[in-house]
């Protein structure tokens, strides 16, 4: 019985993992696109004022919706140095180029 | 000009970051009802089977949509880390009750 709600359980975690991933992929497809714009103008990869308004903005989202804001925090920390990472990358194929 | 446009973009991923958040909320609801069922049975808080075999479906979904394979194992393991902070949490609350 508890067998089948945990297995009930992980089907519904599957389809929102699966959702997560492409969610996060649109979002690199945008960040990619800014990401070019950037290295176009010139602008540095990292925008630290942007990026304190979206932890705050997040920490709004999160409060709501009763998230851990640390755990919150950290998954966009994640998020932005891999888009980082990949502005750099972009910035470099462009000079190069 | 290209101002407006990143200022677009950044409304989309603005747009994103608040779903994503969503998303995770409600997964966060899913494996809360996990815990209990888990802590009610006196199972483990981690599962490294089923983990491994997230880990390798989510690679499977990282590929086709060309995701960096390691940067989506770290979404992964710090969302499966906070899960089992809180099934810990959860089983402690559970048998102190």
């Amino acid at each position: 019985m508890s067998k089948d709600i945990l297995s009930e359980h992980r089907n519904r975690i599957d389809q929102l993992d699966e959702k997560l991933i492409r969610l996060l992929a649109e979002r690199f497809e945008i960040t990619k696109a800014v990401g070019i714009l950037k290295a176009e103008e010139g602008m540095p990869a990292g925008d630290p004022d942007r990026e304190a308004q979206q932890i705050e903005r997040l920490h709004e989202i999160a409060k709501e919706v009763g998230m851990d804001l640390d755990f919150s925090e950290k998954v966009f920390r994640l998020i932005v140095d891999e888009v980082i990472r990949h502005h750099i990358r972009t910035a470099e194929e462009t000079s190069g180029s």
